[in-house]
Formats: C-alpha cells, structure tokens, sequence
C-alpha cells in the first residue's frame, strides 16, 4: 500500500565527517521557489505557517500534483519536540478533512541525531499512495529543550557552520532532482529556523549568519503580541542588515492591531499578512484553525511564487539590459562576447554569488579581489555592515574642512600610527587612488618649489606665470590612475594615447628599472638596458628565497652602486632644461602596469638619491598598502620612507571609497601662510566622508588584530605565508609560464606570449579565464598576465584549493604535466 | 515636614500647543549623565533597571549627597501602572532598608495626562526631608495598556514628536539647572522608554527614531528567556542601526545561560551584565531581590559614567586632536582661530549636532549642505542607512566591468528615465565629481576626433604623436573639479595657479558670459565687455521675475542675436590654430566660481552654437543636478540637451560618494572598435560601487516622489517655492547686499566688498558667519558670498526661519534697517 520514494528507502543516519572546508561551496537552486522561515521571537508560529503553506500548495483544487519540501535543519527538544513531524500529521490530517480527492504522498526522515536521542524514538517515515507529495526532512536533532548551541554542547553531535550548509545544499540538489520535469510553481521548499532570526546554531554561530551563504529569501513570522511591533520589525532588520531580502511578514493577530504600524513601516517594501488567533488549547487539533487562515496561506504562497518568479525574471533579464545602457570601465563592448556578462547575485566574503545558466546562484571566488580593494571575510563583512548602517545612521555625510568627528579622527590616528608610522604627521583625506595621487603631486610639487627658493610671494597667483617647468622622476611600467595628473605622472602606455588622453604629455622622467620574478623555483633580477655593470655584464643574478631579495645587506652589494650610477647619470642629463619637482613610485610592485615586482635594492637607492637632491619622494601605495603585500605597508619591504604617500583600496576593508594622503610636517609647512591662497586648495565634496572613515577605523584595525586574523604572525608585522611553497614552485616550473610572483595575498603569473599574445591589449589568457570562471575561481586578466588575489584574512587552505584549480587548468591547456 | 523643590511645587498639568516645528531645537546637556533605558521586548524589567540604578546612585554610602532624575516620557495603563510611581516606591522603601542614615528627598510629577485618565488619580508628589534627590516625571500618561500610539489615537492626547521632545528638552533643562555645582557624577538621569525599541511613540513613529535627534546613550535591557539571545541581539541592532551608542546591556537570568551568545556577540564593544532571576510572586516587595543585584547596579552605574566621561574627553579633546594631525582641504591652517574648530557628534536630517563650549550637544542647520551634498531629511537619512546596512551586507563591494548587478543597473534605468531623459543612452560611473568630468573630456574629445577625420586606425597608439591640439569651450568662472584634466578645463583662478597646480595651463577658450542677479527686488542682466549690442548700449535689463528670465521666448529677442555674434566671433578667432574638441559648462549655476547665474539664453544659444558645429558639449551638473536648482536636471531650465553630462554629490542623497557621466548613444559608438585599446580605458576600482548605486536608487526615487517628498508639486517636475518672497525681497533690498539670487534649495547672497574684502580669499564673511552659526546655523562662505542650502525635502517653514535669522543679523551686523 505505502510507496517509498527510492531515494527515501535507506533510513542510515549517517554522520556526516567534520570537515573545516566543505567539498563543495554550498550553491542555490533556482529551479523551483526556495524559502527560509524566520521567526521574530520563539514560539511565534513558525511550525504553522510552514503547515500552512504547505497546505494550500498541496491541497489546492489545482489540476497538477505538486511537490512540498519542509526542511528542519535544527530541532531541539527531540523526538518529543519535532516540527518536521508535526507538519506531516498535520497535513495528513487536512488532507483527509480538506480534499480527499487529493492524494498525498509524505515521507518524514531524520538525518542526524545526538546521541542523545535513541533511534528507536525516530517517527518511522511513511509516504501514501498518490501524485502529490510531502517531503519532511530534519537535518540535526538534540534532545534538550533549549538553543542548539547548547544542546549541541552537552549531548555531542557539534556541527560545524560548512556541514550543516552542506547538508542543507545536498537537500536542495534532492529538491532539484525530485522536481525534474515539474513545473516551476509545482514544486515549492521551505527551510525552518530554530527559534528567533539571530538565535545561536550548533556552533554558536547566529542562525541569520548561518545561512546567510545561500541568502535564501525569507519569509518573516512576526509577533502580534505586546511587544510585538518592536521584535517583528527588530528582527527584520537584523535580517536586512544581513542581505536577505524578505518578501512578506505574517503574525499571529492578538487584537493589538499590531498590523497598523507594522503595514506602516514595511510600506512600499513587503505586504504583511495577519493570522486569525491560534487556539491555545492543546487538544484542539487546529483542523479549524487552518481552515480559517486557508485564504491567507494561499495569498501568502502567491506572494512568494511571484517573488520568486520576478526574481528569476531579473536574473535572465539584467545580462541584456547592462549591456543596452552600461558603459563598462576599461571594457571594448564590442568584444563582450554573448554569455558573457556576470549576473553578480550577491557577495559574502571573498565569494560572489553568480547567477548561472543552469538555474543556480552559485560561489565564485573573487580572485581580482574585485579589482585590488577586498580584504573581508564573510564574518568581516557582516562586522562592516553593522559598521555603515551605525554610521549612515549617525553621521550620513558631514562635510569636513575646520570640522572634526569621531571616524575621521580615528583613522587619521590609526594612519600615523600604523602606515605612517615614524615619518607622517597629516592626514589628507580624498575619495580615491587617483586624487590621491594628485593631491601628492601638489604637495610635492609645493615643498620642493619651497626649498628651491621658487616661491616668493604667494599673495598674487592668478598671472599664471610658471617660474619654472617642474617634472616628475617616475619608472617605465608605472601607474597611478586615470585622471590627468595621474597619468602625466606616468610613462607613456596603452592607457595614455591620444586616443585615451589628447592631453597627456607625460611629465616624468622615467627610469626603466630592474625587475625580480621567480621561474623555475628561483628567483631572477632583469636589468634592463642602461645600466653600466661591466663585472657580470651578460649574466643573471638569483636568489634563492624572496626573503634574500628584500635583505638589507644588499645595500652594500656592487649591484646598488650600479643603481646609484645609473640613477645620477639620468638625472644630470635632465637637470639644467628641467626640474624634477618629485619621486612617485609604487614601492615593490607595480600594479596595472603588469605586475611587475621591482628589485627592493633599486628602489631604496632610488630613494636616497632622491632626498639628497632634495626632490621629495612620493610612494603610491594605492594597491600595495594595508597587508596586500603581506605587510601593512610595502615601505616595510624596501626599508625607507617617503616624504608623501598615498592609499586607498584595502583602506576601507574594499568595502567603500576612500583614499587619503599622508605627508610630513615639512611637506604641511611649505602651506601654511597668511593667505587662503597659500592653503592647498584640493578638497572633493565627500572628503573624509564619516562611513568610509569607519569602514576603514574598522578595518585597519581587523586586520592587524590576531584576535580577527589567524594570518597574522605573532610579532603582528607580518601576514603568514598565504602559497603553499610547493605549488608556486610547481607552477613556475610550468613550460607555458614566463614567471611568477608571490607575495603577502598576490599570486601573479605571465603567460608566455609573444607579438600580439602578449601586452595588454592581447587576449591570449581570455580561454583559460573562462575555465577558471567555470571552475570556481573569478579572474580578469591584465593582456597575457594573470593573477589571483585573497584577502588579508583568507586561509592558506582557500589560497591552495585555487593554486590547485589553476595547475589543473594550466595542464589541461597547454597539455605539459611537469 | 515635607519640603518641596521649588519647581516643583505646582502640579499644573500644562499641555502644550501642538506646534508642528518645535520654538527650540532639542539640545541634549552634557553637564551630567543621561541615559536612555531601552528593552529589547516589553516586560523585561526596564523599570526594574531604572530603579537599580537609581538605588546604586542615591543609596550608596558615598560622602556626597547626589541626584536623580528618572524622566517616563510615555506611560500607558496609567494610573493603574505608573512607573514613575514604582521607581519612588521602591527607592524610598530601599532606602528605609538599605541606608536610614541617608536623606532621601523625592518627587513624582506627571506632567499631561490623556482626558481619560482622572487628576484625582494622579499620587501627589512626596518629598522626604534630606539631601539626595529622587525626581520622578511622567511626561505623557494614558489609561488604556496598549501601545501609546493606539492609546494616543483612543483617548486624546495625541501629541507631535515634535511636542514630546521640546517637553523632553524641558527636563533635562531642569536637570542640569536643579544640579549646578554638583560634581558631574554626583547628578544621574535616565530615560526609560516604553516597551520595545521599535514599539510606537503617540504619533506612530518608532520609539527608536522619536528621540534620535537627541542621540541619548543608551542602556538595553536584554531579555534572559528562550529566544532571548535573538530579540536581545536584534534590538541592539536596531538601536546600532539609528546612531545609538549602547553602553551596556543588563537582563535577567533565566537560566538559559543566554548570556554566552551575547557576550560573543558584544564582544570589544559593550559589558553583559547578568541580574538575578526576578520573583514572580506579585507580594514579592523585591527588596532582596534589589540587595542581591545591588552590586551589578553599581557595576552598571560605574559603567555609564565611565562612558560618560570618556564621551567628555573625547569631545573636548577633539579640536585639539585634529588641528594636530588633520589636513584640511581648502583651508589654511593658520587661519583657523582657536575655538574654530566644529566638533561635529552626529547629524539628524539637515541638522549637525554640534558640541558646544557650554556642554551641550546643539544643533545646526547645515546650510552648506556639507559641500552641497545633502538632501536628506531625518526620516531619509534613517531608511538610507538601513539601505546602506542591507547593500553591505549582500553586497559589500563587487567590481563591475563585464559585471552587472541590481543596485547598478536599477540606477542606471533610473538615471535615463530621470536626467537623462530624451537624449542619454548610456550610464559610466565613477567616484567624484572631478572624476566624472575627467571622463566626460575623454568621451567628448573621442567623439570630436572621430567626427572631424582626426582618428583613423587605434591599433597602435603608443607613439604619442598628436593629430591635433585639442582644447575646450568654457566659461569664465567656472569650475569642474580639483584633479588637472578638471582644473584644465576650467578658467584661471585662485585654484588654478603655479602655487596650487604647476601643470596648469588652462587648455580653454573661455567665454565671459552675462550673469544674471537679483537686487532691490528686481532681477538684472549684467552683460559684460566685449559683446556688441548697439541698439542697448550701457542700458541694463531688467525682469520682473525669475519666470521670466527662463522664458523660452526670449529666444526671439534682440539679446540672443547678439550673444550668438559675440560666440562666433570668439570661435572663429581661434578655429585655425587650435581645436574646440568640447563645450563644457555648468547649467544656470557657476557653483565654486562665486555662486554666479548665466543667463540661460546665453547658455542655450551657446550649445546650438556647438552642435552646429560638431562640437560635443557636456553639461557639469555635479552641484546643479538632482533637484539643487527645483528641477530634477538643470538642463530643463535652458531648455536643452547635452551630449554628456556629469552628476554627484545629491546623486546619492549626500550619503555617500558616487558620480556619474550619462552619455547619448553616439559618444557611446565612437569608443567602439574591435580592439581594446580603442574602449574607453578609464575607471576606479569602486566603479559603480553597490552602496552607492542603491543610495542613488532610493534618493532618485525619494526626492521625486510625493508621497515622501511634499515640496513635490502635483506634475512632479518641479519643487514648490521654498524661500519666501517677502523675505527674498527684503534681503534683496538691504544696503549691504550686492545681489541675490534663489532658485530651489538655493539661496545666495553677495555682500558689498571692495578689494581685499572681495574674492575668494577675502575674510570679509567671518564675523557674520561666526554669528550665524551661534544662531544655529552652519555656513562657510565663498570670499565674501555666502548662501543657505537646504535640501529637495526641507519644508518652506524651515527655509523661511533661516531667512528671517540671516536678514536679523545682516541688520545687526550692517546696522541698516530698511
């Protein structure tokens, strides 16, 4: 008589291993309406509403059978206390009262219980004959009547955050297969928290962190009671706050028409549902109950199909619509290839959650790092939320000059006291790289036109005569961002031509300097053309470790002579037609320009020959500072210090725009002065805007904090190594490699190319790409050259899974196993 | 026997009009503690809370005699239940046991009852004979025990929020007078709030939005009982999610050990305190439960006074703090007066909330906008940052070329609905203003070179030849932004000399244009040398109002001829040794350049000028869009399109930084090519950042929409007249004004200035500035210009009280009454 679906029929409660990293990152199905249950407080109905529910999408008059999936990841208080149970009695019940027509087929498992619990106490499933079906599942169960936190504490059977989302993932893919072939509104799953929104799990993570991975849409049982407005619309927020979206709010009516001012607050937001009162006896089998609010669930079971409907439609929707009306940065549309636009649903730690052909919301690691700026993890993440919405709340934007509030004085002391540490005095905020850098540039350009005696009177400055033609000493390979100052700042480059810029001339001097790169498990210098070294001329110098290329010692090698020669040569040759007004360099690694390590031992010579001429030293530490290099600052890494420096991007966590300047008290003098005229007359309406400031007060702090950074070594001065040793060695041994760079959270490798394959135009890497993409792994190349980033937090164990996955593509396109 | 504080001796009930702006801003007075009491639910022991502290204040056997104010500013199921009441009785029945050798005078007033509930009810306020001091106030009192807003509705009573915290303020005015010359420590007060968080004031608004102009710190009483954790956690985020700083959280233990999740939770950021377990039994007195948590009341009373005082610190300290280590944009250090620096603590809606050297947090109408950022009133600011809290939390930052996510694309549809209406085709965003206009050259000038033969392969551009010089139409006073490729753009001025930017050259021709002014209550038309007018000459034009000077009409009039010879004159001047690759001009308003208005014919003839001749003109609305000028887009007062324009600061309401280039669909094509190389190879790394396009999202939509924006009229295209005509008149008419021009949110004034007393560096302002903002309201000036900002949503009420303040002191100031 009793049929058992076949993938029911093994009642084993299996345990599932412990692990620290799940096999698969957990991804959400699409085919069919999947929900979360929340409740504003305990004991508000949760268990009922998702009855009910259940109810009208099974019970309906409706012509095709259909498919209901309760999910109970966590039930205490088991086996007396069982929702899942519950659910199916109850639809049995009112399968038999309301549509005897209707068959129902229903199955009840448990997967994992504490030991604790005693099999034999388990509801054996049964599942009735018929086309409609019933499937009650409870992923965990404790014994005790309390959190699952601490049930799972005293009776065994903890449960890391990564398996239950695994398990509850391996659910929907049951959801996926069960409704092959159904109709999209034929099939419906709704998951069941425990307790209110932010009631701890088995870990002792709050649920709404718990899940939050999947972001499943929600939908919120609110409290009609006294008290009630207040918990329904505090635990709504504490779900918004986490980037759920929920789609209705529905409560118990209490006769306090708590609906009023609830309809009030979620207007033009979410419809709120009221509940006829529940009867309190416990006898009363709530047959009558259910009839009663029959309307209301179905109402509610509309709204959430078309929620789910709609949001469907905009996933397929919005790939056509960005490319009718967006003008992508740095992007030939034309070259967009069909397919080929990125539905980011969402973002939760270093993970964006991609919308996929296949119906899936599935994780991609964010390998760009979303272009240089991310350094959260995904409890970080939720930290800085908090973080905006309290700042938002607080301050909005308070406009800055001669004002002081609390983030902006914050930051400007965390700066001093961490990438300024022993040489800045002043902050100076902006709102990205590239006015930085031009707020660098005018301060250099000041206190050298000061100490070269180019400055007299500054009380009339509007004749415009130039007293002198000032320059910069820059290096070839350069760049420091896109508006004009930037860029003359930088030699010329793709980004530079007439066709970018009719107005860049390029006022530098560019040095083309030596750069390091490991190839075959060794590090190598490259010097370039220029340099006058007759002892070693035509060979290659090595090291055997980067730590030897960043050592001190090498200041008293032949090698920084050499430097020093080459460096003064250039700067007679322009002295007498020319002044160079600064240095601007990106300290260790040149970014956009390719990925360029430059040798450390060129740079600090570089630096001294600078500040002995008395040109001020700029360091753009735009994308090098705040741990991307495995230090907070890169000036760390080459043992000097600038006169002026400029940061940005991991500033804020990568969480909101914010740039600042930082300069000395000597370059702040060369300003000051009786006029307004003589003031640095450089200021963008958000400066030091209050979030950005937070955000980064926050973040500067999370980072160099073991506490909240396991990556941060005992001394506190230095990230651990991030690349398992023996695959970096394995993939710069790689026959389709030209070399390799690591360091602090960048991997970086060239692809060898040559003519058009190779350079920034080149779209050799674009194939590879697209297999990373499939597998996981978010990249963007720059031309042949590509690269992956993770955040100061990120666990080696992550930075090796993707070293993993690009070996194995590597070999699977080029076809040479090394 | 009995002795009653003077202030005290009448029981008056005075219920106050309902006014709908309050007579005084509320002020919070830091001369002592004050708290706020919140519970995360109803019946969590609020009161309990309050008497705890009470008790530990008064009762403690501390050599001092001190004082304590407890303030019930909503008391429903009164007079059954009054909490005031209960806190009296309890102290003085504590005080009996605990201390008999300490004197406890006390109080209990209830200040507006609703007429439901009888005076005869009401307990006579008791005053024992001694030297500390319990003062217990009901402010508001109703019969029924439902939520206020219900009882408000039922029974009378309503009252504004407005009302409730002027009465408010009145209290705490009370406080601070009834305890001068007592230690800071030695005086407590603390306001106990009723039910939940967000549980509704009389008026309907969230208790936790009522009295955030205030921004009390606060105490939360948690909630010990099974779903505890969560609706405590919630509501601290309610509370963290509106600007509050809680500074500990207190609850009752119910044995669920609720306090391990909550001290994870709050962890680095605010004290659990644990309290006993509260008898039930209703003959219960509760004295020994009050001995037994004696101790964590005084551990609570230490921890709000320590926070107290760390509070006072931090504000004093301030000014000193940031004059030390903060670099001002736009400001010369020297010139910055002790005592000049604003501390500015939170701000609400238009409001700054100012620390005062008389110990108070004030408020300020910000009349700068901060930086002519602003549009939020209190109630936007507080859904922006809930939106700011959800963006971050699905969100944080995701890059965006080739990427398309929600928050991105709904601002782009809304922004080619909105401003760009009728000609845009295409969103490209960036980061600020300057960067927007940078952009916008770049496309302009592509568009140009492709249009007049300049561009013929893109494939390689790395040579840096020029085809051509290429240079801009622009206005004499303008100004674009602060990075080179703006200031280029832009004619010389006191921003753009050898002192401040040496690379300046000025790459424009730039037209001298007719402004237009208001001034003895007549509109004039000042047009400058150079434009040849023979049938006029040395006449002036006058317009009876604004209406008139934006009259399409006026395209027929003599005027237009003349400015139409007068620009191809200058243009043909110029056409054959350089290139005009752009027109760039900011519509009606020249912002930075002295708050000047064109006339808008002049600017209309001057784009038909352009097109004619395949010169692509972009319009700078960074500081005139979004509503600034009473029009959605400027472009609609010259009754003309652009090709390019550029929009920031009120994109995004003024909460955070995010600016945008809208181009037509024919810059767009020029950028497209089968290289890269011919894309437009310019953007930042938070390109279309989430929480900026989703607070563009929801201001666009806010500022436009009657329902959440009244000054709204009924088409939708226009904001009702905000600044009133008698006052505009009068101010327009007085001796000491030069001009005057309104329009919008804007209103402007130059005052008569000679020499040194005028330009932008002139001081001439200060004083007046320095007087206004003691009146409340914060300007900074341009030299000696000076306007008032409010924002798209401030109420005509509101404009006209600064107007009346700012003419006040004109006269005090100028000493001409007219």
């Amino acid at each position: 008589m009793f049929r058992f679906p076949s993938l029911l029929l093994s009642r084993r409660l299996h345990r599932r291993k412990l692990s620290s990293t799940p096999s698969r990152p957990p991804s959400l199905p699409l085919s069919h309406p999947i929900y979360l249950i929340w409740g504003s407080n305990t004991g508000v109905g949760k268990t009922l509403v998702s009855a009910g529910i259940a109810a009208s999408s099974l019970l309906s008059s409706a012509t095709t059978p259909s498919q209901f999936h309760y999910l109970k990841p966590l039930q205490t208080g088991f086996p007396a206390d069982s929702d899942s149970r519950f659910v199916l009695n109850k639809l049995r019940q009112l399968s038999l009262l309301r549509n005897p027509n209707v068959h129902l087929s229903s199955s009840h498992r448990v997967l994992n219980v504490s030991p604790a619990v005693l099999d034999t106490n388990l509801l054996p499933g049964e599942v009735g004959r018929g086309h409609s079906e019933l499937h009650c599942k409870t992923l965990y169960a404790w014994e005790e009547a309390v959190s699952p936190h601490l049930a799972a504490e005293r009776e065994g059977l903890a449960v890391q955050d990564s398996v239950v989302l695994e398990t509850l993932g391996e659910c929907f893919e049951y959801v996926v297969e069960r409704g092959a072939g159904r109709e999209r509104s034929d099939v419906l799953c709704v998951v069941e928290t425990a307790g209110g929104v932010a009631s701890p799990g088995p870990s002792g993570t709050l649920q709404c962190d718990l899940y939050r991975p999947f972001r499943i849409p929600a939908v919120l049982v609110g409290d009609g009671r006294l008290g009630g407005i207040s918990g329904t619309i505090s635990a709504y927020e504490s779900l918004t706050l986490r980037g759920y979206d929920v789609v209705a709010v529905a409560f118990e009516d209490h006769g306090l028409l708590n609906e009023g001012p609830l309809m009030s607050y979620m207007r033009n937001k979410v419809p709120v549902l009221v509940l006829p009162p529940i009867p309190r006896d416990p006898s009363n089998d709530l047959m009558e109950w259910f009839e009663s609010s029959h309307r209301i669930f179905t109402n509610l079971k509309e709204i959430m199909l078309s929620a789910y409907f709609e949001r469907i439609k905009k996933l397929q929707d919005m790939p056509r619509e960005a490319r009718d009306i967006i003008w992508w940065p740095f992007t030939q549309h034309k070259l967009v290839p069909d397919g080929g636009v990125t539905v980011i649903d969402s973002r939760c730690g270093e993970n964006f959650s991609i919308f996929k052909k296949t119906e899936v919301i599935a994780p991609q690691f964010d390998a760009c790092a979303s272009w240089w700026t991310q350094g959260p993890d995904a409890i970080m993440q939720a930290e800085l939320a908090r973080e905006m919405g309290y700042t938002a709340a607080r301050f909005g934007h308070v406009m800055f000059p001669e004002n002081v509030h609390e983030p902006a004085l914050n930051c400007a002391k965390l700066l001093l006291q961490g990438v300024g540490k022993g040489w800045a005095s002043r902050t100076y905020f902006s709102d990205n790289g590239s006015t930085a850098i031009e707020i660098a540039l005018k301060m250099a350009f000041r206190k050298f036109s000061v100490d070269h005696g180019f400055i007299v009177d500054c009380h009339d400055d509007t004749t415009n005569e130039r007293p002198t033609e000032l320059m910069v000493l820059a290096l070839q390979r350069s760049y420091h961002g896109d508006t004009l100052g930037a860029m003359e700042a930088q030699a010329p480059s793709s980004y530079t031509g007439f066709l970018q810029q009719p107005w860049y001339t390029g006022r530098g001097l560019f040095l083309d300097p030596p750069s390091v790169f490991m190839h075959n498990n060794t590090w190598n210098i490259s010097i370039p053309e220029g340099y006058v070294w007759e002892s070693q001329k035509g060979q290659s110098i090595t090291f055997s470790s980067s730590d030897e290329v960043f050592h001190k010692g090498r200041d008293k090698s032949e090698l920084a002579t050499v430097y020093s020669s080459y460096i003064s040569k250039v700067l007679s040759r322009f002295k007498e037609s020319n002044n160079v007004g600064a240095l601007i360099m990106e300290p260790v690694i040149q970014g956009a320009g390719g990925m360029h390590m430059v040798d450390p031992l060129f740079q600090r010579v570089l630096v001294n020959e600078c500040r002995s001429r008395k040109i001020p030293v700029i360091f753009d530490e735009v994308f090098t500072g705040f741990w991307r290099l495995g230090v907070e600052t890169a000036a760390e890494l080459i043992h000097c210090v600038p006169d002026i420096a400029c940061f940005g991007k991991l500033l804020t966590g990568g969480i909101i725009p914010l740039a600042v300047t930082l300069a000395t008290n000597a370059v702040f003098d060369s300003f000051i002065g009786d006029s307004k005229l003589k003031a640095l007359l450089h200021g963008h309406s958000y400066s030091a805007h209050a979030m950005g400031c937070a955000a980064a007060v926050k973040s500067i702090q999370w980072f160099k904090d073991p506490c909240s950074n396991s990556n941060i070594t005992s001394e506190g001065r230095l990230l651990r190594e991030l690349w398992d040793d023996k695959m970096v060695c394995r993939i710069s041994s790689h026959p389709a490699i030209q070399r390799v760079v690591t360091l602090g959270t960048l991997f970086v490798l060239e692809l060898k190319g040559e003519g058009a394959s190779a350079g920034y135009g080149s779209l050799y890497a674009r194939p590879l790409i697209e297999k990373l993409r499939e597998d996981g792994i978010y990249m963007r190349p720059l031309g042949n050259v590509i690269y992956l980033l993770c955040g100061p937090c990120t666990s080696p164990e992550i930075c090796n899974q993707l070293l993993i996955k690009l070996h194995r593509q590597l070999e699977e396109f080029y076809g040479c196993k090394n």
